[in-house]
C-alpha cells in the first residue's frame, strides 16, 4: 500500500438535490482535501458500494426522521482510507487500511446509549447517504472510529453487503435469546436481509424455517442450509404448520423483517411460549398489532433491533470473511443508480 | 399447630353457575375428604381471600381463553394445610404449614416452560379461580408444590394481596432491565397493582415516576416513596414531563398495566432509547399500537410478564413481610362477593 | 411395542460391595417389582451403559461426598421403561418410551435450586450409580421427571455416552458467554469430553483451539472441526502460541476438564481481557492455584458448570441425534466391567 | 463559572521519584499550558484527592504491572475543568465543569475490550497515579471522555471517595447477579470499601452480612443497614454463622476485598449452591485457593471485577449525590500525604 495518495479534486457523485428528487450522477463533484478533515474523519476511496431499500426512504423523504438535502446516499460500501484529519486520537485505523463504511458512520462514543454499546441510538450518530454523504461516490468521508475493517482476502463487494443487511440480521440473530439448536423463523428468507440471515442462523446452530414464495427461492434457501421451507402463497395456514414442524410448541424465535404490520401478530402465533421477535423492519408508519393478551399470557418478547454497532460489524464481516455466508449479488456501475 | 383437623361435610363458598353469570353464596358446598385428594393436593382451610379484577374476567367469560364452569372464583388466598394427598411425593409443605394460594395453582413441572422456570406458561397450568375452583369458600383443594409458604408474623390479609398484584408487579420489575437508580414510569401507581410495583421498585433501589389522577392516590404513592407524580387529567403532555423529570431522555422502563392499547404507543414515546417496557395487563381483545418505526429505531424491548413463578411469588412474599411493601386493603366477609 | 412386559426375578448386576472395593459381576440380583416402585418411580430395561471415570470415583471413595454402598455404578445408560410406580403425577413419560438414565437421576423440583433450574444443585438430588444404584445392571430403578428421552432412530449406544459427557461439555459451552466466532481452549480435546466438546463447540458457531497430545487425537480433533491444534508436549508455550492465533488478545473462553491445578491458572494467561474459565472438572482435592491480581483485572469470569440439568440434557441428545455430534465409544459385555 | 481562568505557571505537587521511594511534596512543579493539551485532555483545578491503598501499591512498586517514574500518585480527586486541549472532538464536558477523576483516566474507546463496555481492561488504559500523573497536585491533566461529571450540589470531598471504592464496590454488587431481597455477604464491611458497599447494596435491596471486627465497626455498619453483624474474632465458626442466618442455605453473593487468599475459600463454603463470588481486591501475588470441587458441584460463579467504567462510575455518583451512600472520611491537606 502507498504511503500517500494523489486525490483528485472533483468525482463522479449520485447526488439527491431535494427531498423525494431523483438521483443525478455529477462528474465534477468536489473531494475534500486532507486539511479539510476534521478530527476523527477519514477520506476512503470506494471500491464498492452496495444499494439498499433504505436508500429509497432517504430519496423519498417518507420516514418519520429526516435525511440531509441535498445528499449523496449509500450506507454499505467498502474502500481505502487514503487520509484521516490531522489531530486525530486513538484512532483503530490507518492511511492505508480497507474498511467498509456502514449505515452508522459515526457516534459520539460518549452519551449514555455508547457507553452502554448502543451506539446506533447515539443522539448525534451520523448516518451514512441520510445525514452524512454516503457512498455513492468515488470519495467518501467517514470516521476512524466507526469504519469497519476488512480482513485480508475477503472480496470488497462481498463486503460490501455484509455491512448493512449482514450486521442488522446478525445481530438481530445473535440477542434472539436462542440456544442451539432451537427454531428461527425467517420470513422474507430468500430476500436481501433473509438470505443472509439464513446463513447466519445456520452458522450459530439454529434450526430455520424458511417463509418466501416461488421455486427459486425455495431452491436458494435450501442450498443455504434452511431445515423447513414454507411457500407464503401455497402454505394452507403457515401458524399450524410453524407448529407442526417444531413439535406443537411453536418456534422460539423469529427476526421479522416486514415493511408490513400483518407479520407481527402472525409470529406471537407460531412463536412458543417465552418465544422472542426480533423487530428489525423499518416500515415509516405501520403500528405493531400483535394481540396484548396472548404477547403477556405467553411471556412473548418482542426486541427492537436497529442495525448493529461496531463489535457486530466486525463480528458479521469476521465470519462472512471465514466463509461462513455468502452474499448473492450483482455488480454494476455507479452510472446506474439514476436508474 | 394440630397434628389432625376436623373437617366438615360442607362449607360456604362463592360459586358462579354460568359463564356471564352471578356469583352465589352456597352454605353447603361440598368439602372434599382427604381420600379424595389426589398426589400432590392439598386442602387448604383458608384465612382469607383477596378479590381481583380478573376474578370479574372469569366470570363475565370475556377472555380469549375460558373458564371451567361451574366455577369458584378467587386467585389469592392464605390459609392452612390441613390434609395432603396420599403418595405425595417431595412435598416442600406439610399439613399445619401456613400457605398462600396464587392465580397460578399448580403447572406440570416436566414441560418445556416448567424446566425453563416458566411454570406460569405451563400447557397443564391449573388456574386458581379459572381452570380449577379458587379462593372463595372455606377449604379449597390446592397443590403443594405451588402453594406459597407465608414468613411467620406476617398477616394472612396482607400476604394474600401480595399473592396475585404483588408477584405480578415485582416479577415486572424484577425483569425490567433497569439498574439501581434507573427511572421507571408506572401508570396507575395508585391503583391495586401500581400502590405494590410502587413499593417493590423503591425497595430495589428505583426512581418512580406515578402516573395516576386525583389527591387521595398523589398523597398515597408519595407516601409510598413515588420520586415524581404526574395527575394525568392535569399533565398538558405527558411525555414532555416524563423526559424533563429523567434529564431529557426519557424514563429506563415502564410497567403498563392497563387494559386500553393507549398506553403502549406512548410508553415507546416516553421510553429512552434501549428503554424496556414490562407489559403485564390482560386486556380481552386490544393491540399493541405502538410504532413499529420507533421500537426498532430506539431499540425498544417490550417484554410480555405473565404473573410470576413459585420463586417470584416466594421473593415478593418475603420482602413484604419484611416490611418492604405494604398493601392496602379492605377486610370484608365472604357473602360480599355477591355485590 | 409392548403394552406389557415380563419382567424377572432376578438379573445380572455389577455391585461394589464396599468403598474402594473391587466391582463383583452377580447373576442373581433381584429386579424391583412393579408394586415396589414407589411414585414418580419407573423400571426401566436397559440397551446399554456407558463407563466413565466418575464410576472409579465412586468405587474408590476419594471425593469429598459420599457414595451409597453398597453400590450398583453407572450414571450414562439407555433403555425402555417397562414399569412406572403407581401414583405417579404428570409422568411427562409413559411405558415403553426409549429414555436415558444420566447422573442426575433425580431432584424434588421443589427447592430454591430446582425452582431456579439448577436442579443439579438439589439438596435431594440422586445420583445415579453414586447415592442410588445405577446403570451396570440389566434393570435400573429411574425415576420419570428426570429421565432423558430418546429420539426415533437415535442409536442407543450414541445416546449413552452423550448422557454424561456430551451433557457436561454441552452445558458448559453454552453458558460459556461466547458469541459466534469467539475462539474457545478445550484442553484435553481428543479424550472422552474433549472430542464431545470439539462438535458442539463447531455446532455452535465458535472456533476451537484444540490441547492434547500425539498424532491419533490430532487426527480425530481435525477431521471434527478444531481450528487449531496444539500438542501440550511439543508447544514451547502453549500461551504465547493460542495468543498468537488469536490475534494476539488470547481466547474467549476455556472449558477445562482437567483434574488437576495445572490447567487452570495456565487458563487465566491464555484468555482475553473479559474471557469465562468454565470449570467443569471435579478433582478431588485439588485448589484453584489462579493469580487472583490476573482473574480481578483481566476481568475474567471462572464459572462451575456442574454436568446439566434436564433441559440441557435434552438439548445436547436432540443435536447429537440430528447428526451434530458423533461419540467415539466401544461395545462390550456388562461382565468386562470387572476388569 | 468564570469563562476563563488564570493558570499558574507552577504549582505544589506530591511526587514520588523513584520505584519503591518516599513521597516528596514539591512547591514548584510545572503546570502545563493550553498549548500543551493534546487533544482530548483537560486539565483540572483540583478541589480535592482522596488517597487509597492503591496509592501504595503504586509507591512500592509491588504489583505485577509497573507504575511510570517519577510519578504523582492519586486517583480520586474532584475538581474543575480550567482547560481542553484543542481539537477535541465531541467532548462531553466544558470548561468550568466540576467533574471527578479515577483510576481508569482515559481508554481508547476502541479496541473490542471498549467497545464491549470493559473500557476498563483497555490495553492502551491510562491509569490516574499509576501510568499517568494522578491527583496529588494543584492542576492535573485528564480526559474529557473519561472524566464523571459531579452532580451540582453534591460536596467535593464526598464525591472524591466515591470515585474509587465506590465505583469497585458499586460495579461489584451490580453484576453480582442477586435479586432484590437475596444475603449479600461482605468481609472487611468496616472499611473503605466496605462501609460504602453496605450502602449500596442497601440502596438495591439486598439483605447484608457484615463481617468485620470491634465494637466502633459493629455500629458502623448497623448505623448503615447491615441486616447481620459478624466479629471475625469472635465468631466461633463464619460459616456456620452465615448458613444460619440465611435460612441453611449459605448466602447468595459475596464481595471479597480482602488482599490474603483465605478469604476466597471461606467464600466457597458459606455461599449457597448457584452462589457468585465478585473478587476485587488485588492482592500483589495471592492465588485463588478455593476447592475446585466445589466450585464446580455448588455450580459457584467467581466474576473478577475490575474498578468500573465510566457508566458504572456516572451510576455510583448519582446515587451517592442523592443521598443513597455516605462516605466517612477526613479531610487533610496535601502536605500531609508525605505521613
Amino acid at each position: 500500500m502507498p504511503s500517500s495518495y494523489d486525490i483528485p479534486a472533483v468525482q463522479t457523485a449520485a447526488v439527491v438535490p431535494e427531498s423525494g428528487g431523483t438521483i443525478q450522477v455529477k462528474a465534477d463533484h468536489p473531494v475534500p482535501t486532507q486539511e479539510q478533515l476534521a478530527p476523527n474523519e477519514c477520506l476512503v476511496k470506494m471500491h464498492c458500494t452496495g444499494v439498499c431499500h433504505t436508500d429509497l426512504h432517504a430519496a423519498l423523504g417518507d420516514w418519520p426522521v429526516a435525511a440531509k438535502i441535498p445528499l449523496i446516499g449509500g450506507h454499505e460500501g467498502v474502500g481505502e482510507i487514503v487520509a484521516i484529519g490531522a489531530h486525530t486520537i486513538d484512532s483503530p485505523v490507518k492511511v492505508g487500511d480497507r474498511v467498509g463504511i456502514k449505515w452508522l458512520a459515526d457516534s459520539c462514543l460518549n452519551c449514555e446509549a455508547c457507553r452502554k454499546g448502543r451506539e446506533q441510538n447515539c443522539d448525534q450518530a451520523k448516518l451514512s447517504g441520510f445525514t452524512v454523504d454516503g457512498t455513492f461516490s468515488e470519495y467518501v468521508v467517514s470516521y476512524v472510529r466507526h469504519v469497519t475493517p476488512i480482513p485480508e482476502g475477503f472480496d470488497s463487494n462481498a463486503a460490501a453487503s455484509i455491512l448493512c443487511a449482514g450486521v442488522t440480521v446478525y445481530r438481530a440473530l445473535k440477542y434472539s435469546q436462542t440456544s442451539p439448536g432451537d427454531w428461527v423463523v425467517l420470513p422474507g428468507a430468500g430476500g436481501g436481509l433473509g438470505h443472509l440471515a439464513v446463513q447466519y442462523a445456520k452458522y450459530m446452530g439454529l434450526r430455520v424455517i424458511a417463509i418466501d414464495t416461488g421455486a427459486s427461492k425455495k431452491k436458494l434457501v435450501e442450498e443455504l442450509g434452511a431445515d423447513h421451507w414454507i411457500d407464503f402463497k401455497e402454505s394452507k395456514d403457515i401458524v399450524a404448520e410453524i407448529k407442526s414442524v417444531t413439535g406443537g410448541a411453536g418456534a422460539h424465535s423469529a427476526v421479522v423483517t416486514a415493511a408490513s404490520a400483518s407479520g407481527y401478530q402472525q409470529a406471537i402465533e407460531y412463536l412458543r411460549t417465552g418465544g422472542t421477535l426480533m423487530a428489525v423492519g423499518l416500515p415509516g408508519d405501520a403500528t405493531l398489532n400483535a394481540s396484548i393478551f396472548f404477547t403477556v399470557f405467553k411471556s412473548i418478547s418482542i426486541l427492537g433491533s436497529y442495525v448493529g454497532n461496531r463489535q457486530d460489524a466486525r463480528e458479521a464481516i469476521d465470519i462472512a470473511a471465514r466463509g461462513g455466508v455468502k452474499c448473492h449479488f450483482q455488480v454494476r456501475g455507479l452510472g446506474d443508480l439514476e436508474e
